[in-house]
């Protein structure tokens, strides 16, 4: 595909569609919009177009899909694979103005949102009328619902609750015609043709640009409760996760930690956390419910399971900041990674019996090659992120030899029944290794899924396969 | 498309490929595959082959998709929507001998199975396992795996626990040319390109066939308790269905019965009902876990709403036999309508506090153009199905006007932000009535997946649009 070059002339159609404040030109104004979360890539865009409206995405992806321009949707930018970099340079349509929460339907357990809305911000609404909106990514404090929905998001809650795919009923949706569709219906039951709603979930922005959301919601369990348990033995955790499973546990939440995370998370935070001699891994269990006794039996039968597994002493957290403490320096082990050193971060993910085998698997390749690796994650569900650190590894090293080892781990990701991206997507930056785990021809069915949604392929090109 | 018909060179071949045994040609053994449970409909297949593996159904399909031959692939014929029926004659395949249980995976809560397996017979196998797999189809006592993804099949379950779709995580697919994929991993989170699986889920046969699938399993629920819930108002029933999840309730199942459809069960069954004068609809709930003092309570919260709604006396189903009576009585009701009576079957579903408007506005269309409704199903999903009766109708009737007032009932489906098939399928019966819920460029996108997958038109060929 030629693309072309946006003009003067279409720049002011632009300008007539959504007034002249949310049409950006100028490189300094543009800037923030050539990157996102992910390791230190820029692309400059040639134009940032902002709508507020449907229509106004509508009209604005006419007079691309006329002219053959590029077009790059882009929510908050917290993206960790690269998937909102305009690559091509072209129109970025930057969703932020349309972060309208339309509806909350407390009758249905429904709400209709808008896709620039901050996925904590619906958290907070719908927890004020006593409703849920499980899905929690770590950057669920600035990632927009419809970036959640472009990577079929996970976050710790994902464990009993399920990923963002399972709260979503129906899309509103332009196309890269400019078409409007909705994808489904508001019911907690479809079959009605080719599911187009799970199509678009995890299709990274590529063949339409969702416009508003209909998502379930279920009531709001009333009390949480937080251990964490300190291990000697990362593989000994790893094992306790599946140990609780088996068990008959079921945890809203099961992340396992190595040590350095949280030393990263508390010095880039700037608050005390003191890790005792010996530990080399961290699980942080949390149960949820709304019948206290239940939960403390259920407490009592995981710290047997953690216990068994050779766990030090396990600490609850007593009150709502301490249990707040333990998830924000949970959540900032990818910024405060970012913020120390230079690292490529893997998504991987496997069954979770399989993770002790991922995990030593990671270490050993880590240890052939001569990288270091700080693991963390949600492994509860198998998924496993793994930061590779730059340190003061040679260009040579980072940009070539470094290939081959991630080659490595996905192999073995694939190997263990798994896969290479649980949750973050495969954009740009791991897009090289798709053919690890799909053969051509399951590449060659997206790409003619591509072709039927965005024959001129102005959407999002150049991510994927 | 112009479909060749089948030569003798072909069903020699075929008999290579399977064996004697499992190649039919004579009408008198091809007659059961030439309908399904869907009305009084008939579609002589020219053959049907019986593969044992992957490899045969591969080679079968590559024979096919050589010479031009519609195929048809069947599972156990309990279909509702005409799914099955070989329409264009052509090549059935037939899964019936795909019926192994291949691992229960209990450290992963995970197992692979053949799309023949009867879904009942895998629900047994893994609970000796103490593992619960939940979608539990009407006809889960015949009713193939297979079957089940091809239509994202749901049931009285569905409700707490989800429908087919939220267990499959992997399938191996063969594709209208005879290649071989697996579409995902077998992970729990998964968010690498498009997501095929759930593609296939639903696509009733057109997009390729399902020769393994990997399921979710989760631990098995100790005890479950039944209710039944006598109205003398069906709306009144309608409405409390609602009212128990507005108060906080999370039944196991939550079925909406009109007493003819108990009536016309127990008959055929040969077994006693009372229907108590004034009774018009009940409600069968069940509520399953681990703490019985937990169910209890939670019985005694859905009683209070039951009674605010105006409920008659609320029987508990006191031993096993008791509540498999009231189950056999539910799941025999769709077969026991058509022991009786020649009718159509819709699938009608909303979201759920939209129930009443459903069941009002079904009751006065059918009142409006002269036809009897009964009315039962999964009312928790707000899933409805409307069995409109033949009685003494004329063919004028039930062949012309009939269809107008089906479009009147799905377009109040779509009003109520609802849609024209819950678990049933589009198949060959629904397909008429697409146009009512989606505009055409969704039905051309539709047809777009369909030529990606399937550029000669052969698989299950005139179905879904």
């Amino acid at each position: 595909m030629q693309y072309n070059k946006v003009t003067e002339t279409q720049i002011k159609t632009f300008q007539q569609i959504v007034g002249l404040p949310f049409v950006i030109i100028l490189d300094e104004d543009k800037a923030e919009f050539a990157q996102d979360y992910t390791e230190d890539l820029h692309y400059m865009p040639e134009v940032v177009v902002k709508p507020k409206t449907t229509d106004e995405v509508a009209a604005i992806v006419k007079v691309c899909y006329e002219h053959n321009l590029p077009i790059t949707p882009r929510g908050a930018g917290t993206g960790l694979s690269g998937g909102a970099l305009p690559i091509y340079g072209g129109v970025v349509i930057a969703m932020g103005r349309m972060n309208q929460i339309i509806e909350i339907d407390e009758r249905n357990f429904q709400v209709t949102v808008e896709p620039g809305v901050i996925n904590e911000n619906l958290q907070q609404a719908v927890k004020e009328k006593g409703l849920f909106y499980p899905p929690d990514p770590a950057s669920k404090g600035s990632c927009f619902l419809g970036g959640n929905i472009a990577h079929a998001s996970g976050g710790p809650r994902a464990l009993k609750y399920g990923t963002t795919r399972d709260y979503v009923l129906n899309l509103e949706v332009v196309l890269p015609t400019g078409e409007v569709i909705w994808t489904g219906a508001n019911t907690l039951k479809y079959s009605t043709g080719y599911n187009l709603t799970h199509l678009f979930i995890g299709s990274e922005g590529t063949l339409g640009i969702v416009t508003k959301m209909v998502l379930k919601l279920i009531p709001h369990p009333q009390q949480t409760l937080l251990m964490l348990a300190p291990f000697s033995s990362p593989e000994k955790a790893c094992e306790a996760v599946n140990g609780i499973f088996l068990a008959g546990g079921n945890p809203s939440a099961c992340e396992f930690v190595e040590p350095q995370g949280f030393r990263l998370s508390a010095d880039m935070l700037n608050i005390n956390f003191t890790i005792d001699e010996g530990v080399e891994a961290y699980l942080l269990i949390e149960v949820d419910g709304n019948n206290m006794d239940a939960m403390l039996a259920e407490c009592e039968l995981i710290s047997d399971v953690l216990y068994a597994h050779e766990s030090g002493e396990v600490l609850f957290a007593q009150t709502a900041d301490e249990k707040e403490y333990f998830w924000k320096l949970r959540r900032s082990i990818g910024e405060a990674t970012k913020h120390n050193n230079t690292y490529k971060e893997e998504d991987t993910v496997v069954p979770r019996a399989e993770l002790p085998a991922l995990y030593r698997g990671v270490k050993e390749i880590g240890n052939r090659y001569g990288f270091r690796t700080i693991c963390y994650g949600h492994a509860g569900d198998g998924n496993l992120h793994v930061n590779i650190l730059r340190d003061q590894l040679s260009d040579e090293f980072w940009n070539v030899t470094l290939h081959d080892a991630v080659i490595e781990i996905f192999s073995l990701c694939k190997k263990l029944n798994g896969t290479i991206s649980g949750e973050h997507g495969i954009g740009l930056v791991q897009k090289p290794y798709m053919s690890v785990v799909m053969p051509d021809v399951q590449l060659e069915l997206m790409r003619k899924i591509k072709l039927a949604f965005d024959p001129k392929g102005l959407l999002n090109p150049g991510k994927l396969f």
